[in-house]
């Protein structure tokens, strides 16, 4: 086990009919707010009347900024730092997914920084300030609501980078299972595919002795396995959409890695697919991780028989102990294609004509290499867009 | 899923030599601290030495109160109290287990207070304010190094009980596995014991469609279990160490019982023949727990069967399912002998004598009832007590 540090700061309200409280949670903590969120599914199911009611109750006034769309733009990003210095908001709500709270926190350090917001994608700056960012969550998926990360994509160049730090780790997270009833299944599944990949980015390590993390890891998965086909088939059901959605943050709130090095290829390939073509996040990992398990799993055969073991309950194969790690990548797989997910570039109508160049900036042109699994220069990463084909 | 609000921020710092950061880690946050804990220990260790001299060189004064006991006890912390207020003391730094971080935690809500700190664990006053505490743990067993929780017994009386607050959240602990090098077996065995007994507390509950926790729980027991034997094999084991440790942080920071009804009867009938007989609270767990299962196993066969096979991998007897969780009750109890814990009182040379007492004492003379999973009164406990024998 690696030493390391861990803290987790954001409150999480967990339940039915929390968004109520939105308003007294802010309280103390901002005056004045920046509302954000995506497009007008608030408005019709009527979660934008409940939040605004109830920050009007609170006595708190605030400015909106509607717009955040999925793979979230640096321009829309520049225009809520505008508005905030404007409005003098101290305080930034995202209600929404990972797109409208990604696009939140890179307002939240936009606001007091003197240069350009990229700069802290770009790795030119560190983030010293930052406005309190808080969050009502409807899209369980990217695990932002308490994460300290945002990705943001510059559209000059489709460039999708993400920044770190403390100080945009949201303060607190509403999550109510009931607002996630109407989201669409396709939606649905790409959230659990995201949230699965955070885990599998973490659970593919060489650093030996992680006990404790690797059985928190299977946990997670095998609840997010067991609950997201039911969510599908019954998108109603409370308990299921509870149990998908508070996976959802606990795959992504930096438990499930202490002590270990973490992965995040198939992140930084998935990345590159999804500036280009601006498929869905989740669909693209549904795609990258089971051929980029095809490319990487002799590096560390034990590591996938245990995957496929404990979490798909593959019957060992005592006799050929690789057959055991493959039928556990092609359980993966069959899982994704399962819950309606595309599985090939194919399937997302992605031909092979930009293989070469995805490849080329996944790794700087060559310059970096992807992932700690396996370290894979640009080289590996085209022969894994290329089994993905 | 029950509704719930979680939050944990306490800075966990693991790992090797963390301990030599804790003056670092205390700039800023205090400038004059009460050095709190237990016996000679740590001067044997030299660990005293290494927390003392990050601390001058932070240029961090202090000042000290040794002698925390296993069993904190109420003298103790009026001491530290009197000894806080004369000092205008900031920050209080816990250097031990639960005993002297219990003890630092209730002198933490003393010193701002005008009544009798007393008054927070008879339920007479809630805290309001609090010093800040830290922590540099040497004992994994009680998680009070990331819990809102004391316990402190008065010696008139021999009442133990205890308090919560997020008020004393340790605002940071020190986790380095090589301090426990050197417990002795018995206290390693006892802090095994308290961490499960604090997952259990949880486990064992009537609140139905806790998947997520149920994994969470299985893994973290899974993990103790496996690696505690280890450990008392090879007291410098430090792997092993390291997932014994973080284990028992996770069993009792709050996360495991997210969205679930929690038990607590076994702490309740256990505190009563600690706070008479002063045996260590990890060993009387290890022999009421047994004799709560037994008691209470058929109020909820299903969940003591799914124990057995998730946690103990009993194989599942489909004609006689109860036959399983009979199997997981006795695995539970030759694990707990198997450490080279007591399961009966007699092992603990405790008598029938005094049951009578304790049952009275644990539900207040019969006012009130002990748990959830199922609930107890007087007779019940008594009734434990003595399948406990």
């Amino acid at each position: 086990m690696e030493n390391f540090t861990f803290q987790n700061s954001t409150k999480i309200i967990f339940g039915r009919e929390t968004e109520l409280k939105v308003g007294d949670e802010i309280k103390g903590k901002g005056s004045k707010v920046l509302l954000h969120y995506g497009g007008g599914s608030i408005k019709k199911t009527g979660l934008y009347d409940k939040v605004t009611n109830s920050l009007k109750k609170s006595g708190i006034e605030f400015v909106e900024l509607a717009g955040a769309m999925p793979n979230p733009r640096l321009g829309l990003v520049n225009e809520g730092i505008k508005i905030c210095r404007d409005n003098k908001i101290d305080f930034i709500l995202a209600v929404g997914g990972g797109s409208a709270i990604d696009s939140a926190k890179a307002i939240a350090v936009g606001v007091p920084y003197d240069g350009d917001v990229w700069d802290f994608y770009d790795g030119k700056a560190e983030a010293k300030e930052a406005i309190p960012v808080g969050v009502v969550l409807t899209i369980p998926a990217a695990g932002s609501e308490a994460s300290p990360n945002s990705v943001v994509t510059k559209e000059e160049g489709l460039l999708k980078r993400g920044m770190y730090s403390e100080l945009i780790r949201p303060v607190f997270s509403i999550l109510n299972p009931e607002l996630t009833y109407t989201l669409p299944d396709y939606q649905t599944a790409c959230g659990a595919s995201d949230m699965m990949a955070h885990i599998l980015e973490r659970y593919f390590t060489n650093t030996t002795h992680v006990d404790l993390t690797d059985r928190l890891c299977e946990g997670t998965l095998k609840t997010i396995i067991k609950n997201a086909p039911i969510v599908l088939n019954e998108s109603e059901n409370y308990n299921a959409r509870a149990e998908v959605m508070w996976a959802g943050t606990i795959a992504h709130n930096g438990l499930l890695n202490t002590g270990r090095v973490d992965d995040w290829a198939s992140h930084g390939i998935e990345h590159e697919i999804s500036a280009i073509y601006d498929v869905a996040h989740g669909a693209g990992l549904a795609v990258v991780f089971p051929a980029w398990m095809k490319y990487v799993y002799k590096n560390n055969v034990n590591r996938f028989v245990q995957f496929a073991v404990r979490v798909w309950n593959v019957e060992m194969n005592f006799e050929d102990p690789e057959k055991t790690a493959l039928e556990g990548i092609e359980r993966t797989t069959q899982f994704f294609r399962g819950i309606g997910l595309p599985v090939t570039l194919k399937e997302m109508e992605i031909g092979d004509e930009r293989l070469e160049e995805m490849a080329s900036k996944a790794t700087m042109n060559g310059k970096i290499t992807l992932g700690n699994f396996m370290k894979l220069n640009k080289d590996d990463v085209y022969n894994i867009l290329k089994l993905a084909i």
